[in-house]
């Protein structure tokens, strides 16, 4: 017998996995959680039918997510990630030396996963630096004191994560961050949903001095094509050269990623 | 009742389609052809179950097998395209304004199939540039002239596209190019399958001064991230910017796609 899982990418696309067998299922008080054990990508992470991560792919969001905007930064000491509950922006953010770094995850149930079945993601909860907060990301920005880099690891802007796509939300960050501090957030496939990228690099573009589209290949995610935001109110260029191993990111990518199709441009009227 | 096409992208991973109906079927000599008309990506050509080319994101593929390569030369007036039936590839190539145009395709049903129902993709066919020959590829090659460029559009390198990936194939193409000629092929995902394009790359940079790995974002083919190699025995750089419209290339795309992450340099040892 074959078992195989389908994300919906449209309603006329879909992506299967198949799988060996479901190894944990909760609903939590916000969603609906599912890991599975697929034969292709190791266990695959699925919330409200959504794919998350997988062990073999979440290399490339969790790199790209994290080192454009850590790499904008002289020197980040203190870093806020908001959601990133399965801990893989963590592990990447603890490459740059940094002397702390906060998760805000409003769901308890991703933790407790994550460090249950995805030791390779979630290792740096091992880490005395890492600090979690169970708490709605919206909310914590409010009183969460300044950092040098925040970033914003949420799930799409349906769901529990629908404030961190709104106007206040990106207000209260910009008060959040040290001068010279930058942010980034995934911002969805600009092929199937450009409007959901274009829609919040309009609002981050009219808080911040600087923003930039930039893009990463995710097979696992629909069309391939991921996008993510990162902003600043300090030009965004590279400051530091990497010294460290990755498996996606480069000091070459930092500028290529930025670098966006046309049909992307024309659709956000960016040149 | 809801009709569904799946590719295989491995033995656990699928992507489906859903689509209205089968417009045409054909069993030539050589391969098994379905169109189908799709729900999101318009009408989908298929050859031997393997997704080749859709309505809706054929602008990738074509603009970036032609561009990189064609932008390389500073005045390309004769360019051969081995494959390419559907004529995608030669739309793209008469935007270069060049004097002529020789599609060498060894099934003709593809050809007649894009001919009579892709026409925003056959329609070079109509351009008196365009020469048609009915023939296999690596032969024809062995008697062919010269060109400034030649682009190998071909399916995957099993069946009939076998020996359009082997040794000799691209010494034979080596002799057909003018001084300054360039060539292009695309190579597959480096994702799912690194070995293929690491194959095609180690002879190509035996046979060629300068060969260049770069990639392109395609949803519908497996990973998303898909491969083209350029060689040619000047130096690869961007001679002319472009001055026509396009979808998806760009100038700063020319440069921007030879950037790889880090697991597809290390697959081809290359730094």
């Amino acid at each position: 017998m074959e078992l195989w899982f389908a994300e919906m990418h449209t309603p006329h696309i879909k992506l299967g996995f198949r799988f060996k067998k479901e190894i944990a299922h909760v609903k939590s008080r916000y969603q609906d959680i599912h890991l599975l054990d697929t034969h292709e990508y190791g266990k695959l992470l699925i919330i409200d039918g959504t794919v998350q991560t997988t062990e073999k792919d979440e290399f490339i969001y969790h790199e790209m997510i994290v080192h454009p905007p850590l790499f904008s930064h002289p020197n980040p000491r203190k870093v806020l990630i908001i959601g990133g509950g399965d801990g893989g922006a963590a592990r990447e953010v603890l490459k740059h030396g940094v002397s702390e770094i906060h998760i805000v995850e409003i769901d308890e149930e991703v933790v407790k996963i994550s460090r249950k079945y995805l030791p390779t993601i979630s290792s740096a909860y091992g880490d005395t630096r890492v600090h979690l907060h169970i708490e709605n990301g919206s909310d914590f920005i409010k009183h969460a004191g300044k950092f040098d880099a925040i970033i914003i690891d949420s799930t799409d802007p349906v769901g529990p994560a629908e404030s961190l796509f709104q106007r206040d939300f990106y207000e209260n960050l910009k008060e959040a961050l040290n001068p010279g501090g930058v942010i980034s957030q995934q911002c969805g496939t600009p092929f199937y949903h450009p409007e959901e990228l274009c829609g919040v690099y309009s609002i981050v573009k009219d808080i911040f001095k600087h923003a930039a589209i930039y893009l990463a290949y995710i097979p696992t995610y629909p069309g391939g094509m991921w996008s993510f935001i990162m902003a600043s109110d300090v030009p965004l260029e590279r400051r530091r050269k990497i010294d460290f191993k990755t498996k996606y990111y480069n000091d070459e990518i930092y500028y290529s990623s930025m670098v966006l199709p046309n049909f992307v441009k024309e659709h956000c009227k960016k040149d």
